[in-house]
């Protein structure tokens, strides 16, 4: 399974926040929708990977195209999902989450915790994207790969620690910084070509 | 300069749809506004590329990273520039655009007419994407290519015939069928990769 861990650094941890407008009251959420599309969405299907939104302290959303139904590829439906998932925090207790739809869960977990989960889980290397990373041209794609990104701000020195020993490697996909959901497209059919597949 | 053509089939061609429901009244306009923001946007820039939005029969919407100004990645705000220039088509005559924004134009072209424009102006070879084409790890990237893509549906007869002697090949990104603005992430970082610029 491929995974991806989006990390937020403006995101609603509360359900408080207004659907038309995303990308400033929902605190940069367009982008995090986005990086969900990217990462489970096919043209007509679902793919076998995880998309793993750090939102804060204590809140992970969590979005497993294995379980997932019904998943819709615009920003406003998955920002919708979120915020049911946010309403919905009360009911995760201890490592169980609160489940809002198939696929979509709520963890009380941040950054360090989410990153050990994904490291049990991952079955493949932990990589980070990065701009100083080895270029994947250089690298023989992985299989069951996990990846980090981090949302349109650049890591805190409290995260860059809380990666720690969990990076095996980091990547660079190109010459150029482009956005998360981008990075995550181009990361697919880095590995759909490599024939790997995720469905 | 890199070209997009993403031909649209239920796409609104009059500004009477709301901006809270995209991919259903907007007739799935969240999709073609996400490819102008693969098309235009790096994290912190703006691309020197066009992307061309075949709206209907005589409305096309032409987005110009060389000129564009203030371009948000969001979708809702990407659809309201979309319905401020169908607002103001009554502007564009003959071959003269509406401008509703700095690199903004609403030409009263349809496909074939869009695809003509295109094709004198691209410099480089017209690629269309799609299933059964050449897988792009075989052929040599070309500098200055016009793609063509379509929204979530397949071209119509019609429409097959519009790109007649236009198309100079057919490309296949990967072995998966993805969503329009994946594929003009992955084609970018293709190009990128090559060492080609767009800015």
């Amino acid at each position: 399974m491929r995974q991806f861990v989006v990390i937020a650094h403006q995101a609603p941890t509360t359900p408080d926040f207004s659907l038309d407008d995303l990308a400033g009251d929902g605190g940069r959420l367009d982008l995090l929708c986005r990086c969900v599309n990217a990462g489970l969405l096919l043209s007509h299907g679902i793919r076998d990977a995880r998309v793993h939104l750090v939102l804060g302290e204590q809140t992970t959303v969590r979005f497993d195209g294995r379980t997932a139904r019904g998943l819709h590829p615009d920003e406003r439906s998955t920002a919708a999902r979120i915020r049911d998932a946010l309403a919905a925090r009360p009911d995760a207790i201890g490592h169980q989450p609160a489940t809002v739809a198939p696929g979509v869960d709520l963890y009380r977990m941040g950054l360090a915790e989410t990153l050990e989960a994904v490291a049990e889980d991952a079955g493949g290397p932990v990589c980070r994207l990065h701009e100083e990373g080895t270029p994947i041209v250089e690298i023989d794609p992985p299989r069951a790969p996990a990846f980090i990104l981090s949302d349109h701000r650049d890591l805190t020195a409290d995260e860059e620690a809380a990666l720690g020993d969990h990076v095996d490697y980091r990547l660079r996909l190109g010459p150029e910084a482009i956005h998360a959901d981008h990075a995550i497209a181009v990361t697919h059919n880095w590995l759909d070509t490599a024939g790997f597949r995720t469905y």
